[in-house]
């Protein structure tokens, strides 16, 4: 959008910036503005206030849960500010607390929209399995003492991988209009006690991630078997599926714009 | 040493036991104890008192400065009680603040001793080189955003390996009695923006790794010459050196007893 602003003789070009943010969640009640607490978007809406004059509507691709990290959170704004990308992200930079940093700012397509535009996103589930945990990443991983039997968890994946309804998986009370989404790959690595769990799909729905990591624990521990989660899912009822894993494990990793 | 207990009839074995232990150094005055200020060994005292009724004397491998942190600090002391090495780790751990982790208790020789029979050090140094900080490694790096020429921080390094009098390198005000070390290895890797210099030496006087890494940096950046390096060892003058790299970067990888 050109807006005229005729008293001075300008024609301000409305851009939209998308902006690429890391960020550590450990103090925060979540990327989107809450009520009561403080959020990632609201600390970035305040910045780019100081920084533009104007307040934007800052919109991410992910609503991640208090206490979620983010490794590339996508998100965009408008503004009439003529800002250089690089300099506005050195001000963010400048600006923001040391838990968030603006990895990119660039010019987006006029109809670029962080959340509508997504492909599909990738999520990082990060455990620690061993008997002591790790005084480094002990706000960023979930420990688990007793072994977890990684195979039986890569079996327990399987089903769960394609177009379901994950009605079984959201967050109890929750009700999505459309509770079905198509995971693309489940990968579940492991490394001198470290097992990530990364899972992409077109979309997820609340809880999602942390309710299959906590499902695949279940198995994982014996607690449930492989064949089970073929089950919970058809089910659809979030009671049968294992107990949501801690937020602090989890990474929001990618915003996948095809 | 037995000690013979006679109104109870018991011969109670005093015991040497071996500590390894990981701590994020970033809330700590160091390891050592200090008349201002919380040190790690304080802690470590403190919570082996609570658990076996004796406050012992801990002695560590390596006094890290503050802010330092350690992957594998050493550490004995000799105890009377006759816990277990397990359930003292895991006593330990359940008291311990979140920032100090106990790897491993074992029972050492009668004469080891976690100083005087250490035969060498490893320690890293975490440098990030690119336009903007980490969130997750903020307090464990020392992020320079200028680009560093790796290949002239490799040659600058060279003429520290082997046996020198390293004066230059110790702390400003510091005279150590002998500063004569022998460094085994500099090894310095980089990958995504990470460059880790890791340091063998037999022992490290006061900052020496930190001088060393504030000296590489001032290559890095181009304000010395890769040969200046050799100039500045044989000076032996603290004031010749690059600066002192912050203590945040720092980690005590490994404790060496042969």
């Amino acid at each position: 959008m050109i807006c005229s602003i005729p008293s001075k003789g300008l024609f301000v070009m409305e851009r939209n910036l998308k902006l690429i943010i890391e960020y550590q969640g450990t103090r925060y009640h979540g990327w989107q503005i809450q009520p009561n607490g403080i959020s990632i978007e609201e600390k970035i809406e305040e910045i780019l206030e100081r920084l533009t004059g104007q307040r934007p509507k800052v919109i991410g691709a992910g609503r991640t849960d208090a206490g979620v990290h983010a490794e590339g959170q996508t998100a965009h704004f408008k503004t009439l500010s003529s800002m250089d990308c690089k300099a506005l992200q050195r001000g963010m930079n400048a600006l923001l607390p040391n838990d968030i940093v603006v990895l990119n700012v660039e010019e987006a397509e006029r109809d670029f929209h962080a959340l509508f535009s997504a492909k599909g996103k990738t999520y990082r589930y990060v455990i620690l399995n061993r008997a002591h945990p790790s005084v480094f990443e002990r706000d960023r991983c979930w420990h688990i003492s007793r072994r977890l039997d990684l195979d039986a968890m890569r079996e327990g994946a399987m089903p769960l991988i394609g177009r379901h309804d994950f009605s079984a998986f959201q967050a109890s009370g929750c009700c999505a209009r459309n509770p079905v989404r198509e995971i693309r790959g489940i990968e579940i690595h492991a490394k001198d006690g470290w097992i990530s769990i990364t899972v992409s799909a077109n979309g997820f729905l609340k809880y999602m991630v942390r309710n299959i990591v906590g499902t695949l624990v279940e198995v994982g521990r014996g607690k449930m078997a492989p064949m089970d989660v073929q089950r919970i899912l058809d089910s659809r009822d979030r009671t049968q599926a294992g107990p949501t894993a801690p937020a602090q494990g989890l990474f929001l990793v990618f915003v996948d714009y095809g």
